[in-house]
């Protein structure tokens, strides 16, 4: 079975988009999410995971808690164990373009230090009311189609996984 | 009198966001703009102007057309013509979150680079709707709130300039 | 047999860390680099290629005419027609830091664009003097080093293109 | 008399770029500079401070502990203490382009967001070697050239702070 860790920091709707992408990782055959948010979550959830999906509020970036787990889980970029794992981001603000774009792009960065190979959105209709290239996003209240944009990408991460793992 | 040239590549509702940055500008006393599409500035527009406003359509980032013309007119970056001198950003798409901010960001990129001071736009509320930290912004097709941020953002511009001037 | 479009806009040492791409690609069986400036590329090349290596010099950030290209050939990012395969950056410049990361994040945001799946670096000790998370670099003469990363960031792409086309 | 605060999280080499930083804005007349790691340093430190100079180690981005001290102090980005007042930015790592950009790019979103002005630095020779459009930066050991680029950029960021301040 190939696990997918969904891992975030349980800020306003970035819990409802966790649910969505887990959905979606659920629905390809072989593959299971483990949600965690960083309260709970251990470093041996993230290394023994075969890919990962991160999200944070927008808090002018990713929210200290978020990054205060990360950096508590030692040098994972260093050593190598989330190396050729497929990674995509999510987040959720009050704004449309204030700082979705850079969160996401910071979680992005993280996972790139790690070696990790990064899956975004493609093109789609509904990206003009949700969702970015770099991931999954919420504006405000939670929408039907940021949920179905969600569940796209933990859809897209756990086929991809499922092929990198072969 | 103190000229910032509202400089931008004229697709969609770009043009329209630069005739509202002009009327900020316009309105603050002792400055005027001075609003030129790419298809007609010269260098000397650009390094005679005491600010900035570069504006370009979210066409997965800033347009070819757009990076030609800044790249046709020397190492301004090198000379130091702007040096010191205030520089903003716009920019229209068709997304709320899926290039805004990175289009938003290149042009920052390539002001920084010139040694340019950087002006975004403090948070509004509006902003839930329209705009970004990094500048002004149209989604689809133009709003009120797009013209108003657009042109608090060609006011600040002019101030700034006025006050690094003196 | 699996084909991987090395594109570049060929200014300065863009086209030795082309060559030692194509190097890394070609030492993967069953893969093929294919090596195209932007002056001879075409549209099949790109659409065609089951992975794509993008390089632009730092002209503070890719270059126009490097954009201009893919200006040029419609609208591959609405299309779909690069959907889901690995996208990998290279850049070369005069300097570490002014722009090197920012010219490699700005190629690999037309490749999210492009719904593509994006491989970097892993962190390696060689990294300290060359290369990056977000791909292969030089800054000034180009090194054995620079060329040993760019092979690496070839050959990874290329394994990368064979696991997700099974 | 105008205080600028260079706020930092004091791992490496970032103390020793504060220290030169704040030597640069010293050396301006009518300018003091208040250094404060984020140990000491408290919301008022912040608030009361004509101008900002903010530092982390790229920890693959700004560290969790400086996050979670600009978290800590409340929504200055919305309540806009800060707004107009030009910030600038500085980092050290062990790499020349893995992450020092984009750590750089974390602490500027932070001070957009805030409304502050951005201050960088204008292309120099010594560019090629230390330092970025974006901030002032050590990569591995602190040379003569990074303590020379941080005292230019605290210098550049007081002369910007009494002009915007008049």
């Amino acid at each position: 079975m190939t696990t997918i860790l969904v891992l975030y920091d349980s800020h306003g709707a970035v819990k409802d988009l966790a649910e969505a992408i887990a959905e979606g990782v659920g629905s390809v055959p072989g593959a299971t999410a483990l949600s965690r948010s960083v309260d709970a979550a251990t470093r041996d959830d993230l290394v023994n995971a075969d890919g990962l999906v991160l999200g944070s509020p927008n808090w002018s970036g990713v929210t200290g808690r978020m990054k205060q787990w990360l950096d508590s889980i030692g040098d994972v970029w260093q050593e190598g164990q989330m190396t050729g794992k497929p990674g995509a981001a999510f987040t959720a603000g009050s704004s449309r373009s204030a700082g979705i774009e850079a969160t996401l792009l910071q979680l992005i960065h993280w996972m790139l230090a790690g070696g990790m190979v990064i899956v975004g959105l493609p093109w789609d209709e509904r990206m003009k009311r949700t969702g970015s290239y770099y991931g999954a996003t919420v504006c405000g209240t939670v929408t039907l189609e940021d949920r179905e944009l969600a569940r796209t990408l933990g859809k897209r991460l756990a086929e991809t996984a499922l092929r990198l793992r072969r």
